[in-house]
């Protein structure tokens, strides 16, 4: 029984970024040595998401439609009242998605259906470095 | 330490089509032999969702109600301008829900509270087989 | 490899109640004695989540407006039609968020970002101890 740890580093504008990181996943999954188990893609900060989609630009533009009138941009959250930042939207988006998804694992790939992509979605309001942690755990 | 990978096959006609699965997930957790771990319920497709609800069908009524002011089946979705389907609506509440779920595995069977149930919600805008994976892993 | 199974209860006084559990949660991982693995945590009942959000009052409050627009508490759902209670708000919420997630663990902790926290939000409409399992899988 085995458990692999790697990372994922993305280089991220911030706002509504997204990045397919499926194939930098299935790279971890095949560094890990692991033939049957579980991928855990974890995202390590409070203003993104990690999506199971099809991965095509006009779901993306949707969803940020979608997206911006239940939590606008711009909008007086009480969030902002600390003086600190103005990404409650991300906050709040992050709530409603969630930060890590868990993929099955069979004969030493990603199982997943034919158009499904791992997609991440990175809602902070400037351009940071974001990082992902990918554990793979099984035979 | 084992690792056993079991399917579902549910015929749907789609749109909002609800399953209960929590059956069929206990039958694959019986047959893998775990007694202690964990099973991952995870759904194959880019159009449908994995839910941890009270199967009541009041509930599935005001979800879909819900869903349907969140992001209608009936509007000018950009994935529709592709020219191949128009189930806009489907990728998004996919996005806002999630295509799996994980569940504790205790002496042999799920351990989940006495009112969950693991509903599948298939929103393809036409009848398909849908393919669930059922991961158990574990002692 | 090990798994164990620990158990947090909360004394829940229901509607929009927050609990961060990360401390407990790392307590659980603890116990365990694994070093590399995952934790799931998991809620037992229907009408609540477990989210990894910052741990910030106004995010808090944000989320309640933006849950509160989404899926009112004083709404006629059709749930309420059986005369039992009246919690729909607290059923649509739970479908949209999610009962579970699942965390890394790296050498005998918790693996996770600087300001990320493991919050649950009970929306029972009454007071009631809410039970989350903790199960730890890992070498």
């Amino acid at each position: 029984m085995k458990v692999h740890t790697g990372e994922i580093v993305l280089y991220s504008e911030g706002t509504f970024s997204t990045f397919n990181v499926t194939e930098q996943v299935r790279d971890v999954v095949r560094e890990s040595g692991v033939r049957e188990g579980m991928a855990l893609v974890y995202y390590r900060h409070t203003t993104g998401a990690v999506l199971v989609i099809e991965h095509e630009s006009g779901i993306l533009a949707d969803l940020e439609d979608v997206l911006e009138r239940i939590a606008p941009v711009a909008y007086d959250y009480l969030h902002h009242r600390r003086g600190y930042d103005t990404n409650g939207y991300a906050h709040i988006r992050t709530a409603l998605l969630s930060v890590s998804t868990t993929l099955p694992v069979v004969e030493g790939d990603l199982d997943i259906g034919t158009y499904q992509e791992i997609i991440v979605l990175d809602m902070e309001e400037r351009s940071r470095p974001r990082r992902l942690t990918v554990q793979v755990m099984g035979l």
